[in-house]
């Protein structure tokens, strides 16, 4: 799949490749994490998640997931995957589905309840009131580029660049204020479509990485992704947030905008802050 | 269950009891949804998904939801309910199960995808980047009196006081801001569990009957609940806001403060809005 031209031997895997799933029985599916799609090692997040919903997507037969949530069982190895749907409803507008994905040793990694549809025939009164996030002009920002350990290999699978304002903590000068603000987009301008951008709404830094505080490790516990529209081709605007890192447990709150000003995701996860 | 002494029945009627589960096989239990706990004759939606997740406490061994996500399939009517728990996986701190609650036609009602452990085990750095929402004293907030057709009789059974700005809707003046804020407690301040907090995060009026828009009925397709501590007994400060009602959907944001002025709940729904 990959170019094979330079280092990043796979820079050049579309997306919707790297996420394929292959119907092998009733409500069974196969799938790969490929290489690289990692943090340190561990299959990234929003990665797995957007399989899943491509098995969601195919078992329903609807298009878009319109509320999709994870639970993250296990970290995920780069490797053979097998993901199990039930749909649980299917209704006029929607669809409503479990799906479980397992490893090659039939380990559950991640599982999922989502409600699919058709975005295209949602239509109603607008009202926003909101803003969107302040981020300066991509080529004003900072290129995340893969090293090691970090930023990750996954890096070198989406395009991402950060606010200058939220990424001195790779020089150890955190920004004090837990947040995260850039752009992303996927390699070769890919078109993002509704399922990839689960895998946006996980793909920054953890908003801890500009907390003064003596955090590591953040590990996803559950993921909620609301998508609300198809992007526009083209950079994506992201801001995550974080409110309260209080018991252990901290929340990151995401939005992610097109190039139309539009709001096309919002996403919360509720992750795991290792004692002091 | 209820005192019988007065109009409203089953005033004193305890929430542990109205969302009781009974074992009858194998992951499966039988509930009822109980006369009252509606919103003009569907039954009320954090009741019904605290009574899953009264049920998959019982079948995961746990005390605490800590992330559970519930989508609404079907409006719920009183009656006797079964529902089917599977567990996932579980850890050493946490379970992952799923339970799908089905009418006494087996129609599924709502399915439920949760993780659960013990909120005393938490544990980890603190950092609060919010404040407590601004709320007069209960006695100064208006008190929820059900009524026909509104408010609904599940005012009857919690105790609902509303922030005096955000209660005009009831005369025709919505305030023009979709938020709404107040008071919650259980009937006899009957102590709230982490459970008896599912129902707190979806009581409330929609943010909507403060929008100045055309929107009526605004179902919840999803919701998702952190319970981030147990919380004091005594009323629970409430907020919800909607910042993003486009393309047929809205977000609605919880937040739920203890006495002690800790947040210990924070939600979010994903509802429909018809088209105008």
């Amino acid at each position: 799949m990959g170019s094979g031209r330079n280092g990043l031997a796979a820079v050049s895997e579309r997306f919707a490749e790297a996420t394929a799933v292959e119907r092998i029985g009733d409500g069974r599916w196969s799938a790969e994490i490929l290489e690289g799609w990692d943090i340190v090692g561990r299959a990234h997040g929003g990665y797995m998640l957007a399989i899943a919903a491509r098995a969601l997507a195919v078992a329903t037969g609807r298009r878009d997931p319109i509320t999709v949530t994870g639970h993250f069982l296990t970290p995920g190895r780069s490797g053979p995957v097998t993901i199990d749907t039930d749909v649980i409803r299917g209704g006029r507008r929607f669809t409503t589905a479990t799906a479980t994905m397992r490893d090659g040793d039939g380990r559950p990694l991640l599982t999922v309840l989502g409600t699919l549809g058709d975005l295209d025939e949602s239509d109603g009164p607008e009202l926003i009131d909101a803003t969107m996030p302040a981020v300066p002009d991509p080529a004003d920002c900072v290129l995340m580029v893969p090293s090691d350990p970090l930023p990750p290999s996954l890096m070198s699978k989406v395009e991402l660049r950060i606010h200058p304002d939220d990424v001195g903590f790779y020089k150890g000068e955190p920004s004090g204020t837990p947040q995260m603000r850039g752009w992303f987009r996927l390699r070769d301008d890919e078109p993002i479509d509704s399922v990839a951008l689960l895998c946006a709404v996980d793909a920054f830094p953890p908003t801890t990485f500009n907390a003064q505080l003596p955090v590591g490790w953040t590990p996803t516990l559950e993921l909620t992704a609301h998508i609300r529209g198809r992007p526009q081709p083209g950079w994506l605007r992201c801001a995550f947030r974080t409110r309260f890192i209080s018991g252990g447990f901290l929340e990151a709150d995401g939005e992610i905008w097109d190039g139309a000003g539009r709001l096309v995701a919002q996403s919360r996860q509720l992750a795991l802050v290792a004692k002091g």
